[in-house]
């Protein structure tokens, strides 16, 4: 029986996984993730800004696809691969594949400033945003206790860098968090008076997006509370402040927080797939893939999602989001099913149903090709896209209960402070 | 104005509080507590075992306390207190006080082996929780992974240590999970032929409860599928094995996972009270406190909650339950207006409603005191005086629903393996 092993459970691998369950007894699926859940990425910077837990946004994996008896889950790492006797190498064993899928994704980059990570966390797990949630939160306890004004107002300016949609989502949420959901909660402190900078090195927010909607985006940020600082390149961070340069000038900006969106990399494993293929890496490290999404030369090596740099006759990449990584994973899965019949497949085609970005309470941009609109109809949209998405039907209902709870009484529940108490 | 400072922010520092935040202008309050949040302990072990998010139980102090304008909340750890000055120490400073509410709480003790702690963790915090249900779920991976079966069966063995309360919950819920949640999830193991083993010192379960309720648990339990073992006095435990003595024989059981719900000791805070005040402490550390709920010659100092050892007329002290503590808190916050006023106050009495304690499904037993019973009703019982008693309306709301589809499709959606990865 031809064995399908995917590397992976985000979007790509876990689309994959459930439509070769569906095939039943012509493929076995062996599924890889390092974590035993599924996490809906898109609604991340909503934990991380205490208005779900994480539980709502994750879907434990086993649990999603315990109806395909031809699928197993291995909780468990990757760390090799040989492609000469097609086997992948984990930390408990070998697993040899007849196809393999490698959706492993990607993590942040800090452009050769590893050392930035430590004060400004990007938001990719579930400790990603816990670290966040206890950061901003922590900040305005600091600030209530601050001995000195200048003291006060540095734990009182949260700085984003990156205004890609993450950075303009978590720009968002804490500007409604200081703004709306905290203003009763201090007593030293007013938090209307907190300062929330989001810088970004291109010429406008939300890069990927046609300009009109850049514009709007930026105008309702700024509406939102948040000052909005575009073509800034931060040249330094450190414990208690952002610098950056802007038409040559330099600023410094006094901050114990710093949220980072700005730039990612592959996983360790593209790394691994060049060694052992030749692969083509971009310049993020992501795989360059064939039409059918294959390594070139090695029709049994898919890469999808996040980590496959996939040019369509010459355009420009496809974005790293989750429409395409699922899209990417159907085929894959299709892919796989005409190789086992005998048919031929057609090349991949990403079909674009658009893009939307959410802003604030009632704001959002959404580009749909032949329309591009904003403000609340686009922030519903954006709403009811994501819960309909949400992998189990229990999360759904949970997060659209939550959503309205949070949206009728400006309230965020799971503002915990956890891990190290004290930061 | 009159100044109370509250120490902990658990049922009775916050059940304080909001009765004395009612007063309004006649007295000034500044609860103090390491953590941001309100914790709903008797719910704990649901986190423990995937079934509710920490958010779930948690409510923001401050949130909770907003509209009590005579009300401030600290969040930092008072290390020292001087009555000499009558003043708490703090990290970041000192606040003195006219009245102290000492409400600090316990956490667990290991009777002097506190090297067990790193194998046995209990459970007290979000943290604790976190990691319980980071080693469960883990051992589940890892058995489905093991290369022989003796090491499948120690990753398939659960040990608690205690049968009160805390220790039967923990033990049906893992049971309800290894024996239902989890049946169709795995490939290499089957879930059902998991071992729940339940330690108790004492000659049965629930030892504050009746007799009879103890042998209607303990039927329960083993109805459930746990192995109930009473008399057994636990004497090593170590990273694959526990070890214990019942009638002079000695038992080994191999295992990977133990839980501790059997000891606790008070606060540190209480030897710091000794030391300023004399007074008496128990075996457990917590303050033997006269009749009106102070400090013995200190009428300014009162202690409450777990923390306060209160006999009322040579009975036994009254146990470290919500109800008790919850009650002891409203009777100080009156015991303080009753001073400021120049009133009298009579003892604290407590009120005892009963006592319930849940098993699993459809499993509980109830004590009023007029009425023992057990069974469905009891569980219900259970179910909806834990709900109503949860401190915010979108945690009751939150938590009912969740309980409901839990209930309904037996999942347990908040199985996440977090923290460190691998275990």
């Amino acid at each position: 029986m031809h064995h399908v092993v995917i590397v992976g459970g985000g979007f790509g691998g876990l689309y994959a996984a459930k439509q070769l369950g569906r095939l039943g007894r012509s493929v076995r699926v062996t599924l890889i993730d390092k974590r035993n859940f599924h996490l809906f990425q898109p609604l991340l910077y909503q934990v991380a800004t205490g208005g779900l837990s994480p539980g709502d946004i994750a879907s434990p994996l086993r649990a999603v696809l315990r109806h395909y008896s031809n699928i197993s889950v291995i909780q468990s790492e990757v760390f090799d691969i040989r492609v000469s006797d097609k086997t992948v190498v984990l930390k408990e064993g070998e697993v040899t594949y007849d196809t393999l899928i490698l959706s492993a994704g990607v993590s942040h980059s800090y452009f050769g400033n590893e050392q930035w990570q430590k004060y400004a966390p990007g938001l990719k797990t579930v400790e990603d945003a816990l670290d966040i949630r206890h950061r901003v939160f922590q900040a305005f306890e600091k600030a209530e206790q601050a001995k000195s004004d200048s003291e006060r107002m540095a734990w009182m300016t949260f700085v984003l860098v990156g205004a890609g949609p993450t950075g303009v989502e978590l720009a968002g949420a804490v500007a409604e968090l200081a703004f709306a959901t905290l203003v009763k909660d201090f007593r030293n402190i007013d938090t209307k008076k907190t300062k929330i900078i989001l810088l970004e090195g291109a010429d406008r927010v939300l890069p990927p997006f046609a300009e009109g909607l850049s514009d709007k985006a930026q105008k309702s940020l700024e509406r939102l509370g948040v000052q909005v600082q575009t073509k800034a390149m931060v040249t330094d961070i450190q414990a208690d402040c952002v610098v950056y340069k802007k038409e040559d000038a330099e600023y410094t900006i006094a901050t114990h927080t710093v949220l980072w969106a700005a730039g990612m990399k592959a996983s360790p494993l593209s790394a691994v797939l060049k060694r052992e293929t030749g692969a083509e890496l971009d310049r993020q490290g992501r795989v360059v893939v064939a039409p059918d999404l294959s390594v070139p030369q090695y029709a049994d090596i898919l890469v999808i999602g996040d980590l496959a740099c996939y040019q369509h006759q010459g355009e420009r990449p496809l974005p790293g989001v989750a429409p395409v990584a699922m899209q990417m994973g159907r085929y894959a899965a299709c892919l796989i099913r005409n190789r086992i019949k005998g048919h031929k497949s057609k090349p991949f085609r990403y079909v674009d149903k658009g893009s939307l970005a959410v802003i604030g309470r009632n704001a959002a941009v959404a580009d749909l090709g032949f329309i591009k609109f904003s403000g609340f109809f686009a922030w519903f949209a954006w709403v009811f896209i994501h819960i309909a998405y949400l992998i189990e039907y229990d999360n759904r209902l949970l997060v659209l209960f939550q959503w309205a709870w949070n949206y009728v009484t400006r309230k965020r529940g799971a503002r915990l402070i956890t891990g190290k108490v004290d930061g």
